[in-house]
């Protein structure tokens, strides 16, 4: 047997023998597949003669810096609303997310974006990872506090090729329209992090509970992650839309379908609290139901109303969601899902994915013109009804439930791999355990380190 | 006589039903009249056979985002330096602007955009309507902590409607111009919350004043307010002005003013603080003005000298307002201004209104050539001397200054009725009114929840 | 002798009076000299007839924004990871940046931009401004806690003046390329910096040091600062390059070269951390090596390959260089290093700089087509081989090397003035000597103010 010195000299190399490896792994394979897309590389763009203007930089690249503060800031800080847990939430956030887009970029490429055996990488490549990465992210919260990094990499490393794998089917199989990602990115990251959770599930969490709550400023900063997520999410869900009106109309009817969300956040929040009082998790979460919702949707013509109706819709399902359906989803099916992921992706996702159903069957020749083309080009091609499209969409939402909660379920067998040391069921939400904590709390952590030096040397 | 009980229930309800019914509301106005304008229409924009970056999108979505940011980030965490009313400030800010996003979308549309009976929406209408909600939150800073959100939102109501009238008649009737909206958004929400705070006057505030102050991590918070709303001001101005040179001078006359208003700041906060030392409310407030100075004249051709001058000057202006005014405001005037919003909107809008009068009155068409026309249209097509525009432009001062003083008396009286149910005078200031606080300070809640129930039931 | 009283009302004048002089001068200097170029004036603009979209605002202004938030809230709240600093290290950033704006636009503009006796100012002139004020903040690093306000601004009148120079013996003089500054800004910030801080060597700094830490909460400001230097970087690093490929290209480098960095930082870390914890220093700071070791070499063909590589290498030497070699820093070479800008700037810009040297050095016809002339003209119009151009940029290394000691020495030597007043031994890292602080800490300050006019009356 492994006596107590040994495990931990091999858990402390675990850590930086992982990340070295993955990324000698990410780097030989760039080195050998990865080359700048026409309009980034220099003997190229040159050759083709075009305006600057032209650059597909010009069209994407600002929504794409929105989209990469989302990825980084917002869901970072917006899981920083643990008390102790604010450090692995902000900083896991990068590792997972800095090494999620090079896997992405080399698994989108492959499934993608091959041109002669090799990968071409631009703005448009840089906005998929990034979507990539949200993906991941959205499954850290439902896992956020019980999984150790070596744990969360290992996921990434699965979850990437998996989403990669849907995505194909979905876009390039199916033909389905998913823009802002209903379906790729908030279903699949949800149901993948939840089927996760499940294989996971702790039935002694209990003695972390004390921590699995906010403070006062820890809630502060998640705000920053909740606003910025608001704020960006039209740039979001229009970033890789077609440039002219599409990217304009999906930006206008996210805005408006997030202010709708905020409405009914707040009205169910007061509605549902005690003596009337708004809870701080429904504001942080449910008011950006508005954003998944017009995921799919958000760039056909769904109308300004359309918009206010679902972003309304979606608000008022997650709010009720944390509050009667989390407990439910822990003690009937021991999912624990530390950041209600199920309310903020699952569930708006599922709806996003079944109003792009709906719209998709309504097209028409009359409301997108020439338009048509852009967003339903093979209905437009005459290769495919319209109802057929709705019927595609809604298999491109059972593929995905299927990927997403088959893959989820591997990656939970994966993650029970005995050495990778997760928190003990006693130091889940702590930072402790992984980071240098400064002086503010040196004598509580000496309590909580004992008992942690104990829990592991079990 | 109601009882406590009944009453309690009563307020528990106010707030999900008004955000329902003005949801409700504003979702059928929606429906009935809000089209996509052609920019952002499949069939419309396509019939047009223009190029993608020809659509107004890449002109003005940077921008807007920027904006969105400002009010949503910027606003909201500025008022977050209050040691107890971090979650409202942020979050109430969310919500005032959610609604004011969508209502005065119908307002200024009404006013501004309609074509065949409909209110075409677009980017420049989502940057409207931003700046609407801007001059919501200025009005909201005068009377933060002193009233709860279902007064808030009937303020809303009402201001977004007044704004759009006042904007109709400045920039439509009296062809004034206000780009970044020195008279439209600082002076008027500036004074309709000043005159409101007036007929709210508190005499019994004393007895919240020990709340009515920053902690050290409250301040830090704040100033990622202030820092957004500094480096993303010169979008602000610039975000609805000419395409072209227009945008790239207002940006630069607001970039150059902002710099030199930080400056005044500091050198005046260090003369006048106690033994020289600097005074954060200064910095994270003062430092702004020079953003709100150029408001009117920064898309003319101010000159970088003349952005630096009027920075400086409405830095020390606000700074010695902030020092030596604002206690005579409430002593004298009897109005209690929270957040200074007299110092950093007041009388910098004031001042940016009057520069805009000089700046115009000097127009000739030697400095302005070809583009006279587009900052001066009716000088340029003869209709009116540089004077008469300077003239104008002062009536729209005078015009602004009335509906905000006014609308926000008669907001007052509104947000009087007896059943709003606003904080007690003993209760100001305190998230627990509202909120679900975290445990940190669970001790010292009990003692204050039970003073609230206390007055509540008086 | 002056006794106390005159020295302390001295001292309070002294800030308010330097900031008014110097605001004067650069207003004086502006109204003589800056103009608006033709992009922004409406005159020339309107003259040349061209598209809006052909503004050169449309190409830059994005990237400008993203720059102008990684200099105010980047630098300024990944200086606020000390305990007792973050007023000063958010506030003093905002004072230093703002008057390095407009100084910089004055050095800058009469050493690049002259035309006809005037300094012409639109997007670029403020990228230029708004780099030379990054380079001020990162000297600043080395030197934070240790210096007032009063000094500082002094250091960037000094530093701004000798970054002009620097910069334009390199790119107009020497002809080298240097995009995003890995010279110019950030080896030149960092060693001006160390010089300057190697003059102000402090024996007795033991006295603060229980000062010199973070804890939890401002561990978490600090990583704001990081996650949107984080993000942005790829902004900073092309918003100077040629539109087109050349801004394409770049951010793509810089972007996956800062994911590698961030990989290489967790490793390390955690390998060389007691129990193989993560130290949040490490985090915050080396994780961001990868944009600064791309900054010469980002807009050239450097290969997703080789951005990759690059960053990992960078990463590797940051977080190795917290941990060996700060304390030899000091210890050895008298050289105390606040922010460790050794760290982050100086050894990963000097990488960035060879890394520059080789890339520059492999440069074919071949590899650039027609794009050589945009990254190299001089190459591509034949007045010099690629091995020159490489020698060029090793010689710029060299000169940015001695312009930066050399000029942070003479910075030293300003900077010890005698009535100056610095921060005595016991009273650096402490906001209470600056700031009205509120009340949190009202006991313990009553004690260490106390102090504070003990050490100063002496």
């Amino acid at each position: 047997m492994a006596g107590s010195p040994r495990r931990a000299a091999g858990r402390r190399l675990q850590l930086p023998l992982l990340c070295l490896l993955l990324q000698g792994a990410t780097a030989i394979l760039f080195a050998v597949f990865v080359r700048y897309d026409p309009d980034a590389d220099a003997a190229l763009w040159h050759w083709g003669n075009r305006s600057s203007s032209d650059n597909e930089f010009y069209f994407r690249y600002p929504s794409f810096q929105d989209v990469h503060v989302m990825v980084f800031v917002g869901f970072g800080f917006l899981m920083a609303f643990l008390q102790r847990y604010g450090f692995s939430s902000v900083a896991f956030t990068f590792l997972l997310a800095a090494f999620a887009l090079q896997w992405a970029t080399l698994v989108q490429g492959f499934f993608h974006s091959m041109h002669g055996g090799r990968i071409h990488v631009g703005v448009q490549s840089m906005i998929n990872a990034d979507f990539c990465a949200a993906a991941v992210l959205i499954s850290f919260g439902a896992v956020l506090g019980k999984t150790g990094p070596v744990q969360l990499l290992l996921m990434a490393l699965l979850e990437v090729l998996l989403f990669g794998l849907n995505e194909f089917v979905l876009l390039s199989v199916l033909g389905v329209k998913d823009a802002g990602g209903s379906m790729t990115i908030h279903t699949f990251g949800a149901y993948f992090g939840l089927a996760l959770s499940r294989v996971l599930y702790r039935p002694q969490l209990e003695k972390s509970r004390h921590r699995q709550g906010s403070v006062y400023h820890s809630d502060l900063f998640a705000m920053i992650g909740t606003i910025f997520l608001w704020t960006f999410w039209p740039s979001f869900n229009s970033a890789p839309t077609m440039p002219g009106d599409g990217q304009h109309r999906t930006s206008l009817n996210t805005y408006y379908s997030l202010t709708a969300s905020t409405l009914s956040t707040f009205a169910l929040s007061a509605l549902v609290g005690e003596h009337g009082r708004l809870d701080m998790v429904h504001i942080q979460n449910a008011a950006l139901a508005g954003g998944v919702v017009v995921g799919t949707s958000g760039e056909m013509m769904l109308t300004p109303f359309g918009a206010l109706a679902a972003g309304f819709l979606a608000g008022t399902v997650s709010t009720l969601g944390f509050k009667f359906f989390t407990p439910v989803l822990e003690a009937k099916f021991k999912v624990q899902d530390t950041c209600g992921v199920h309310n903020l992706h699952g569930m708006p996702g599922v709806l996003g994915a079944l109003l792009g159903v709906l719209v998709a069957g309504l097209a028409t020749h009359e409301a997108y013109g020439d338009g048509l083309g852009s967003v339903f080009p093979l209905v437009a091609g005459g290769r495919r009804s319209a109802t057929a499209q709705a019927v595609f969409q809604l298999c491109g939402l059972l593929v995905t439930l299927t990927f997403a909660s088959v893959g989820g379920g591997l990656g939970g067998l994966l993650l029970r791999l005995p050495f990778l040391g997760p928190p003990p069921d006693s130091q889940c939400f702590e930072d402790r355990i992984y980071w240098e904590v400064p002086g503010e709390r040196e004598e509580e952590a000496q309590g909580s380190l004992g008992a942690e030096e104990t829990d592991t040397r079990a």
